[in-house]
């Protein structure tokens, strides 16, 4: 049988108060929606729609890339209407697995195991087990354990309040059933809307065989209607993360103050320190070790390289053996090679730093091609902006840089140069020379001090 | 009937091992009592006492401003006769509510459900419902659910131990009948004080109407007798702000690492991003991303204005569509327009910045008017204090500042000027033209790189 | 009887998937065999043996200055070859107690009652109370409480199930019956290893006196096979040091941020606030305040000191009042007298700041002695190393250092001299006058800005 999976994605979210259709708010840093189309993609689905509605233009720009099917519900009529929509979409013989795109971490095994149940189903709902199952309808089953039926929490008499086994909603279904059940819906509710639940009690009311599955993992389950409760699946995603990276190998000084927005790659004996923020495509070699409260963005960090407490890196590249920070920024087009160092308060874009070197203090470096061996001192300023254009420092092997000096790109500073403190240099300084600018030091004896006014 | 409420903040909170009496221990950034003053006139009562006792200089002299009488428990004798102490405040038919000053997360209206219970009764007590009872009063009631009387722990039965209705301590009573109960009280006990609690035993053992009211909140009932209570009654403070905070369309990246610590107001879509502190009055304009690690405190920030990693910011005024940070320190007196950006190790205080104008780099700009669309490169310092005098500078609309430039006030840069790299800038700079300072550009052959010692 | 402790750690620890053995592992910010063998010095034993085997060079190597006895277990035969490897090591009437390097937090007053237990019995086993004991094996006893045997949880019938009472692992023996024990252990059994734990089953088939002591505190006794458990216990023991400080009168903002990597000494009303890191050896003076995200490293902090944000400090000394940061570096051999002020974005490293003088923006100041009421403006650089050697600064009381300026060490600046704004100073400059280095101010008229390329 072929498969078609229908992502619900057009409910309008009113309880999260924004401007942001629900399924777009972020999740690790990327849309609830994208959470969901990627656990449909896992299962090889040969066809994928998504239900859209309420910001359904932004829901579309932003996930342009998604290969789905875009599927518009105009009116809000509910969930047996909101498939009914995409249900052209379907095969005649498919499998439809109905998917909701404010329920991001359902785990594909689940779902499999219930695409597996129309194998001999016609109809396959997932139910899940809850310590406090207040408010879900409850699966209620014969003494075989066959599902009866699904009574709501306010039909519910004491013994079925009792059944902790809940419906979650999501359940897969052999297309032509399907679609005879969504004819027969009825809006006669107190919202008016046709309800994608009502099938299971048609299914069993015409004798269709039914089956029920529990979820192994009720957690995943939890649908997101508010921001209370996109935080509390903020925090499920990151624990998750973050064992699976201990289980891989890292140490996470605080799994509780870890955020992972995006993917990583760790060799083993990496070290997370409290407070990490790890966003994009991060990949760290054996033995880094981050600090705690660095921000780290689409980074490469080089195996033993050690980026010490506050430091904030994107879209850079680090050596092996490299020490950072703390307190450095390195913005993008960083590429630092072995064993450089950058100490606090210095920033670093577009330049790389060859093997060795040290730029250890108040610095800003841009548009630069540092060579090997070069030391570059105390406040050290690339001048690399004329106030329209950028231009290019490029500083020799083993030169040294003296303390507060300011090099006005485009300018070269030769292999083994020495440029004096205090400079400012805009010509070429030669190799293995000393290179400055210096005003002579005078005192002025007659000079007093300022006074207080007032 | 008249309402007086009387707050009993005597206790010398030996537990918390302190010089500062218990009462002004901070929780959300302000003392204990002050929660609790607080609330007490959100019940608008007619009468307002505080009884204090250790420490009620401090305390007098912290909460100066609050609109109570202040009443001096000389010895400590127990909450029954702290409680005498004030009645004289209370009106002769007033009904009077006793609070505690170190219980500050009391629900008000459960306070006012104590108040409402004297319409029919003399005394009105507050119980909470706790999974865990032991060591509480537990609520006897008969078989009609009317109460009975208070079993303390060591005196309850089996059956009683099993009770989980326990009494907070919270009461009100009309002032006629509470000043009998209190005339009663003996110190006949371990401690040898007069016990406000036996007013409950009085009462019940007199006949008086007596009303035992669940409180629908028990986790705001408890008292702080040491800092490890005062943490955990902080960390509910705050899941409770968070919580407001996102009900209301805020996106909390972690509600566990928020810190509020005074009043916000934050419009739809602002994200607080992990471990932001926001102290005082913070303002958010819709949109505004403030991100992880920084510290606001009395910050207005405009609509869409972004607050990158690690900044810190006081007593600013940020417009919108800003981009801050990371690393900036804006500080008391700091203005910015529309649009200005302020980059990494930059410092501003007593300054405002005109409309699109950037300081993106290691640059310290105090009491300066800098104009629209000016760059400040980087290293670029205004030397604003003479040791004893603080001077202003004034930058026009479109200068340009090259980096590791000091500005000496007071000092003046022409609208469009453009300040070479490294100067040092102590007249004038006229509009249009370039100015600076720079000695010539020299080259030492003969020089040698000192050697190493020893 | 003389005491003889036996420590095993050979373990191999795959699941920890590192390249350090497991005993290595950080908790708190040392090993965990360095927590256990503390415990076990606690004691007072007579003698102390750690059984290593995988990575033992390691560990010896890295605990060298222990004081055990390091035994090598070649063969990885099970915790009972184990201890009859170290056996040799204990008196012929010693009492030994069995400890394990991967069981870091047991509490030493629970131990003390295993090896008073040895008074009246020959062999005393640790056991624990568990919410959930599935998965141990449990303690059954007879209806006069006494210990009948272990049962596993794969042999354990429904009734057995139910005990909640488990084994933890520990135990004490007098060493000529557990010699006998160790004797008739069988490698039987699916892993083929001798097992310790098979030697309370034979005490108990010889009708040897055996006594089964609850633990105190289930928590401590748990083990650590994966990085999962290691950050779990991490937490625990965070959790216990952020209690004992608290009760000890430090205000922790929130316990579950606080980090500590050492020993603390704090006196009364101290306060930590979020996600602030101590390691090594720390002091903090009364009434010292230590702001969010902070790192302290072999600090002492003066009372009534306040560290703002973001500061990082090593091996530092902080006088009385002194205010420090945000954003602050203090490198080892920082030393600051009495209220000093250090601001945004400053290093000091191997310097003396003299009683209230100022670095509040923006400098670098290395191997310098600042004297007392010193000003120095921002973006001051002491230039203290020329490529290969460090030299010192000198900067004389109530000098004032204008903002970017930079002192080319070895030099000297007077008592009362003033350095003016933009100076590169290299020569000493005489007390009470004003030393400069200046080129004259120059507008060039003519000159045009630069336009866009391209």
């Amino acid at each position: 049988m072929a498969t078609t999976i229908i992502i619900l994605a057009a409910g309008q979210g009113t309880r999260m108060r924004s401007a942001l259709p629900k399924v777009l708010h972020p999740l690790g840093g990327r849309p609830l929606l994208s959470h969901v189309i990627d656990t449909a993609r896992s299962l090889r689905p040969d066809r994928l729609a998504v239900v859209h509605g309420h910001g359904g233009d932004q829901v579309r720009e932003r996930l342009a890339d998604a290969p789905v099917t875009w599927v518009e519900q105009r009116e809000q009529r509910g969930t047996g209407h909101a498939v009914a929509q995409a249900l052209p979409v379907a095969g005649p013989d498919d499998r439809v697995l109905i998917l909701y795109g404010d329920v991001p971490l359902v785990g594909a095994a689940n779902l499999q195991a219930l695409l597996d149940g129309l194998d001999h189903h016609a109809l396959a709902v997932q139910s899940m087990i809850l310590p406090d199952p207040t408010g879900y309808g409850r699966i209620i089953r014969d003494d075989q354990g066959r599902p009866l039926r699904i009574v709501e929490q306010k039909d519910a008499d004491a013994s079925e309040q009792a059944v902790n086994e809940v419906n979650t909603g999501f359940m897969a279904a052999r297309r032509a059933a399907l679609t005879g059940w969504l004819d027969q819906l009825s809006p006669d509710n107190a919202q008016g809307e046709l309800y994608l639940t009502d099938c299971i009690g048609l299914a069993v009311a015409e004798g269709a065989p039914v089956t029920v599955i529990p979820a192994t993992d009720a957690d995943g389950f939890m649908g997101i209607n508010d921001r209370v409760q996109l935080a509390a699946m903020e925090r499920l995603y990151q624990r998750r993360q973050a064992e699976a990276l201990m289980r891989a190998g890292v140490t996470v000084m605080d799994p509780a103050r870890l955020d992972i927005r995006g993917t990583v790659t760790a060799a083993r004996d990496v070290t997370l320190d409290v407070n990490v923020i790890l966003e994009g495509h991060v990949v760290l070699g054996e033995g880094a070790h981050i600090g705690p409260h660095c921000v780290l963005t689409h980074a490469h960090v080089g195996p033993g390289a050690v980026i010490r407490a506050h430091s904030v890196i994107e879209d850079a590249r680090i050596g092996p053996g490299c020490t950072i920070g703390p307190f450095a920024r390195l913005r993008p087009g960083t590429e630092l090679d072995d064993g450089v160092h950058v100490g606090n308060f210095v920033e670093i874009k577009k330049s790389r730093v060859g093997q060795g070197s040290k730029i250890n203090h108040l610095s800003y470096v841009g548009d630069t091609r540092v060579g090997r061996q070069v030391n570059i001192g105390a406040g050290t300023i690339t001048c690399n902006y004329d106030g329209v254009n950028k231009h290019q420092t490029v500083i020799g092997d083993h030169a040294f840089i003296g303390s507060n000096t300011a090099l006005v790109a485009p300018v070269t500073i030769g292999e083994g140069a020495t440029i004096g403190a205090g400079s400012t240099i805009n010509q070429p300084a030669p190799p293995g020379q000393l290179t400055l600018t210096r005003a002579p030091q005078e005192t002025r004896p007659d000079w007093q001090r300022p006074v207080k006014k007032r």
